[in-house]
């Protein structure tokens, strides 16, 4: 009993043919060419369920073994559950194996079936027909054939606690993958050994319409393939490497297309031959076959073009030339929105008319469970940052403008930002003014704005991106260490103190207690008076500890470590394995993280009854000094003049405003947030402007993008594909992006007022360790921050960061060390006298980055940071020109040697890539 | 110009025939099983260096482009690096191409050559003669054959801060490595695309001496394989696949074998053959090609056997039968020691046999820097262990006993126990004692040894062994928590203190103070006095506040919590890839992480200044009750038939004592510690006994093994390989068995009484905090421990455990739900007064496992647990018999029908996998 392969070997021939010249097919892509068009609709998903046939007593029956929507899932036979999906692994014995078996088993091409016995009767009597079984074993197989199936889906009786409460099977099974790839139909592999056969039966059945072959599928869909495999005893093992390797073919994007597509079984052939030539293949001594490879991160796509059909997949490796031209990094594109259009109020314009169609979906999309963690995270930052700066503002300003203005501000610029700004996402936070310097500003911002004149944020590279917000990041750091430390210093531990001594601190009359006596005093007891009284009555405190307010520096410092550390980890639990994911990621952990430490300590400080220092919101709607009203008068007690000479200081207001603003909104565009809805970067701009003014006449602070908050606020708004098959990565969808969450923060910000009585239980290192978290958090993914952490480690642990492949390590350092020297400089200014130029000296960021082009290779830039866009300009028409000289030349070549010719990828990033895809398309790589 | 394969796909007939009764082979591994025989040499280790061609300007030379030792690893071109080590992934197409090169190619075996030239020479004569190719470009191809070599091994000049402080290059250069493997030889590829050929050039050379061909090969090892493949210009891409695929199959275990043996082409092609039959191959679509494979974890085992060859590797994907096979669980032997030898001291004996050979080497093993580390760990342990358990037991005996004799005790039988006991590694803890009752139990537990009683820990399995150190290691953490909790009760935060009302405490002279007008105190100022002289003077305190110390409640928790919380994290550092291994395990983190731990968070005490509790030693030598001397009468207060009766409680003791000695014992001599010097059960216990004599003479403590300092002595042991290949895992080698740092640790303890001025800087909290960590890392790595997170995991997030491939998961769970049952039965009787059978309970968990056999199969039973030895020794036999039944029928099957029979492994485990293995070598599993 064997398997003959007829033509042996045939597939050699086919697949690994001599070289041949430019606009060679392999015969297999050749035909595969005729049946596969790409103006075709795609083909169903397909799921396959592979079924063995089980001996027990005597009776025979058909049992789940593994089933594969994308990837591969057993049954593990012991534990009576689906193991985790993983990838495929299969013996090359088993494809060729596979091979023959089509080569000479019976291959029914749209065959009219309806019910699995009358299929089973079609595939017997193709069989007795063409001689390869005799009649007299009909009976039998069909006997077997038609055997009852059993499926891996009964729910186990004894479920894990973190089971329970889940209403749908979704995590166990591929139903709501299949059920939302709307057209999914099933194939069947059968596998099985009987005692009957002296040589293997083997069919393969397309249908001619997809059917429900009762009870043969484990999920309610119709059946399309069927494969049997009966063989004769003795070779299970060989038999279950063929079948896997059957259905792992199947739910190949290419063959299931040659599935359905082919037209004799010489298609299927050419099918496998394809996929042989595509295959990776592993060396048995450096790995180990019985490891389940998980599912990668990110798979190669897969929509196959016909123009790659026949090119073996050479890249296996990694390192190949045209692999190198695929890694180069996405241009620093920054869309359409950026253009100078030249006319006036032009970007504006166009802003506008971006934005309205989906004014009223920045509404209703909002209205989602996770909007109401991030508006609790985003007002409860807001409204700490609203009150510290308020507090310094009061000190500044000699209370002109002080806590109530900052939280009156706040609603009123947010609000009016968040309904009618370009990126409603991002969050602003105040600015200390003066009424003419604000109108001045104003006034430049809205010429900025009429004259497009955001379209220079081009020139801003990922250099100028991440270094203004990591300084934004570090002072956000240090503040909430600073004001740590301030709690520190003004409750001391007091490390004198003598519980021992505590009956001698007392309260001495002292010499004006004597004079007192005129006032007839003489009735006090001296003992009995509290610190207060003492004090006031003129008494002195004896005793060096009076002061001291025991045990709040320490709970202080437990509620702001551990409001931060709470954090953190409930964030990392996201990633745990414990609860359902569904249970972890809506509702209970990480989008509440914040909410929850904050709840957590608020109680812990609660539960302590100390008087830790708490969170006071004003609780009277008036302005903090009583001698001013809500309108600034425009000419009061200052000369004339200065109404001019405010446009001097107002210009560097304008600067800092305008990077400010700008910046953030480049770091919330960024395109790795997947943003659908456009930005406006005038319109925002617009109306920082206008509300500068408003604010200014008002007496209110000037609002601007708050880069960490509205970080923060993109993070909390982030959605994640929910149903993908089973070891599928769930992808990152993007963000919710509506207007609902931030008009709701600034909304409660303005009611906080009201809100004094709930409020004032938050204690305020609790609110100082959500400081720290926004500011750690927002160093997250910040390539610098990650080119900082490579100078601790040594070079074969660093991680294999896609630019480290291609730049030296020593340029990236120096690249890093310009960086941080850029950073300090400014960190020192802001600290110092300086500050006035500071914003200044964020322009000068640019600058510095333009200078970067003498020092580094375009090539290191590209990879490290982005092309400023003249040079991409210029150079991408060079390499126009330079292409097509090489395309000449290349066709003399035949193949491309790109690997000689680095500089090749250097200059042309954005342009070249899709022009090169082209290119390959012409040549083949076959020997 | 093209490679014509000539014999057109001949490895196909030759590896893919047809199936074949019993004992055939494949042509391919015929050929082999005559070149290799088992008896022969192993080959040296090979070293492949890939080197490509280079045209830079005019000048032509060879660039290094990849190596292999085990793995490759790429020069990234553009990060002039080497890329890390991963599998080599190839193109099935590549290894076709290299095929059919060496098909046609001109292969030179046992050439004599001592210079590149003279090398280069002979493969362009043999090429010329065998008419390959034209004399006239003999000269371009010497030419380019002889360019100069350039290798990526030059330091970056600018390298990270954490290579700094490296002495050898070791963690980048396969040197360190390949200088272990004491022969190592290289293997040259060289690559390259000239102009003047218009086919391909192939040379594949084996040197008849390894040969150092200069500049050739950038590690200084002497070259033995040379392959050449010079080709047409315009396919460097092919040529480097094909060039990968040949170094892949230099560093195959299998094929370097094949090529340092092989005879003719032919043998070479065989080879090939072989491997692909091996070659684990992934579908293109659930897999990038691009992606770099980590090397695994643990690797098939590289020792082949000429029976394997020519069985396709059928194993891909898991699941097969013998696959499964291998799987089942190691079998539960605790080795010959625990033999019954059935003579009088027979097990002692062969215990004293056994340990006396490595007794010197006991010492001098254990210098070594580690060992430091060691002691100074498992010495705080002990000291913290030995005081709070003296005052525990101080109270308990009014202080017949005290810290004293706990110090005394401790370090007198940790001594005399680490040097002459069975198992040094084991650390040893007090219980406390009555003269007459240690009698007894030293008597009794002589009997045992004298008996080979310690035979019946052969009926301890996991189930008994894991409910007992759990048990301990939870008495551990909730004894830290408590011990932290009553520092809060006794110094509690004061919520009602009222620093305005500091001035109002005072001391009040109250009733007694006017009786002490008597006695002419009329003269004392009451407000000048402290707290205490208040009191003594018979003053009483005003205030409520009067007794509170502030800070140290919040203080002691931060050190608690620091302490332990600093530990994990240092313990995790070294998993992170910061600073150079060698740096981060050996010195700085790892090892020290809870010195550096204690350190920190004393240096932060000291520096709060606060008076937090510390630790207190005696400092001077004299037992802890001064109306007692060092010896204990034995005939003393009580009635003499006392002496008798004490038979019954020292019964309980006894069992207590042999329980936990020899759980201990076992869990420290696990199979997987690796040790090597054996174990000595009955010497353990015989010591156990007499030390229990002296010290109830001496009225100090008994001692007896402790569970969890034990853990952590062995954890702080442990060794791992330094030298790997690039991308190998450091294997674990076993623990540094030796006697000394048991022996200092105790030394210290007695040492301790003069160290107390240093160790009275230690918090007590920081010890709690230490006391935490033992608990919690005693728990890392219990199968218990994981089963029980089980439940909070949905089934689809749970790890891939063996025994959940094996195991329905509610029978896990009803296994892990039993074990709960119990430790929370063992838990109460301990806390109650039922304390006093609690040994008694412990010899109950092996009756709860007995009765297990009645609810779970013995299949589920291997796989949670072990077999119990009776019963396995009783399914042997039928096995056995079983077999020799099969065996005759097998010879009729062919092949095993394993996966339909899974009774099969469940009953003789230990027995049949080796009975397989041989069974398996007589069946073919071709097609």
């Amino acid at each position: 009993g064997s398997i003959q392969p007829e033509p042996k070997a045939k597939h050699n021939t086919q697949t690994y043919t001599s070289y041949s010249p430019i606009g060679f097919l392999s015969p297999a892509a050749e035909r595969l060419r005729h049946i596969l068009r790409e103006e075709d609709e795609p083909t169903p998903t397909l799921f396959t369920e592979m079924d063995t046939l089980q001996h027990e007593g005597g009776e025979m029956e058909w049992k789940e073994s593994a089933r594969w929507v994308k990837f591969e899932e057993k049954v593990e036979e012991g534990g009576e559950r689906w193991s985790k999906p993983h990838v495929s692994t299969l013996s090359l014995h088993s494809l060729f194996e596979l091979r023959t078996c089509l080569q000479t088993g019976c291959i029914l091409l749209d065959l009219e079936g309806y019910s699995l016995p009358q299929i089973v009767d079609d595939i017997i009597e193709k069989q007795v027909q063409e001689g390869l079984i005799t009649p007299e074993i009909r009976e039998k197989i069909s006997f077997v054939l038609l055997r009852k199936h059993r499926h891996q889906t009964k729910k186990p009786i004894h479920r894990s606690l973190a089971d329970i409460g889940k209403s749908s099977p979704s995590s166990e099974c591929p139903l709501s993958y299949l059920s939302h790839s709307q057209d999914a139909e099933a194939s069947n592999v059968l596998i099985g050994e009987v005692d009957f056969l002296d040589k293997p039966f083997v069919a393969f059945v397309r249908l001619a319409q997809a059917a429900t072959l009762g009870g043969l599928t484990e999920v309610p869909v119709p059946t399309r393939f069927l494969f049997v495999l009966l063989g004769p005893n003795g070779k299970t093992k060989s038999y279950n490497e063929i079948g896997r390797a059957m259905a792992t073919l199947m739910v190949d994007d290419l063959f299931s297309d040659v599935a359905y597509k082919a037209r004799d079984r010489e298609d299927l052939i050419a099918g496998i031959d394809e996929f042989l030539d595509e295959v990776i293949v592993l060396p048995p001594g450096e790995w180990d076959p019985k490891i389940r490879i998980e599912p990668p991160k990110k798979l190669p796509s897969s929509v196959f073009s016909l123009n790659e059909l026949g090119q073996p997949n050479g890249n296996a490796g990694g390192g190949a030339a045209s692999a190198e031209g695929e890694d180069l990094p996405a241009p620093h594109e920054l869309g359409e929105e950026l253009k100078f259009t030249g006319r006036f109020c032009g970007g504006l314009w166009l802003d506008i008319k971006r934005k309205v169609p989906g004014f009223l979906s920045d509404f209703y999309e909002g209205f989602h469970i996770q909007s109401v963690s991030a508006v609790l995270f985003i007002y409860l930052g807001c409204i700490t940052n609203a009150i510290t700066f308020g507090g310094l503002l009061g000190d500044a300003t000699d209370n002109y403008q002080g806590v109530m203005e900052s939280f009156l501000g706040t609603a009123l610029a947010g609000v009016v930002f968040c309904l009618f700004g370009g990126q409603p996402l991002i969050i602003l936070t105040g600015q200390p003014i003066r009424l003419w310097i604000g109108l001045h500003s104003c006034l430049q911002c809205l010429i900025l704005v009429a004259t497009d004149a955001s379209y220079i944020i081009k020139y801003m590279t990922r250099f100028t991106e991440e270094g203004f917000s990591s300084l934004i990041s570090f002072i956000f750091i240090s503040d909430a260490l600073k004001k740590m430390m301030s709690i520190f210093n003004y409750y001391p531990i007091n490390r004198d103190f003598k519980p021992d001594y505590i009956t001698s601190y007392r309260c001495d009359p002292g010499a004006r207690a004597l004079s007192s006596l005129l006032f007839n005093f003489s009735a006090l007891d001296w003992n009995q008076l509290s610190k207060k009284e003492c004090l006031s009555f003129g008494g002195s405190l004896v005793g060096k500890s009076c002061k001291y307010v025991p045990d709040l520096a320490m709970l202080s410092f437990i509620l702001f470590f551990g409001t931060y550390s709470m954090t953190i980890s409930l964030k990392k639990f996201k990633a745990s394995r414990y609860f359902p994911t569904k249970c972890r990621t809506l509702l209970l952990i990480s989008d509440f993280a914040i909410f929850m430490s904050i709840m957590t300590f608020v109680g812990l400080d609660l539960f302590m009854g100390l008087k830790t220092p708490k969170l006071i919101v004003p609780t009277e709607f008036k302005p903090t000094r009583p001698d001013r009203g809500w309108i600034v008068m425009p000419f009061g007690k200052n000369p004339w003049w200065m109404c001019l000479a405010s446009f001097a200081p107002a210009l560097l207001v304008t600067i800092l405003i305008f990077m400010d603003q700008q910046i953030t909104a480049v770091i919330v565009n960024r395109k790795e947030n997947k943003l659908k809805k456009g930005c406006g970067y005038h319109l925002d701009l617009f109306w920082v402007g206008i509300l500068m003014a408003v604010c200014s006449f008002m007496g209110l602070p000037w609002y601007v993008a708050a880069t960490v908050i509205s970080i923060a606020h993109i993070d909390s708004l982030k959605m994640e594909s929910e149903s993908s098959a089973p070891g599928e990565q769930p992808q990152f969808l993007g963000v919710r992006e509506q207007r609902l969450t931030g008009i709701l923060v600034f909304v409660l910000t303005g009611v906080s007022v009201f809100l004094a009585p709930v409020l004032q239980y938050i204690p305020m290192p609790v609110l100082y360790g959500v400081f720290l978290y926004m500011g750690v958090a927002s160093l997250h993914g910040i390539q610098f921050w990650e080119r900082m952490k490579l100078f601790l480690m040594p070079a074969k642990h660093q991680p294999d960061f896609v630019f480290l492949r291609h730049v030296p390590l020593r340029r990236v350092h120096l690249f890093t060390l310009v960086q941080i020297t850029c950073l300090a400089v400014l960190w020192i200014l802001k600290s110092t006298v300086a500050a006035i130029i500071f914003p200044v000296m964020i322009l000068g960021l640019m600058v510095v980055r333009k200078t970067l082009d003498l020092i580094f290779s375009q090539h290191d830039l590209a990879w490290l940071d982005d092309i400023l866009p003249d040079k991409d300009k210029k150079k991408k028409e060079d390499e126009k020109k330079k292409k097509e000289k090489k395309k000449a030349k290349s066709e003399e070549h035949n193949n491309g040697d790109e690997e000689n010719q680095p500089t090749k990828f250097i200059l042309d990033s954005g342009y070249l890539p899709l022009q090169n895809i082209h290119y390959c398309s012409e040549v083949t790589y076959r020997f």
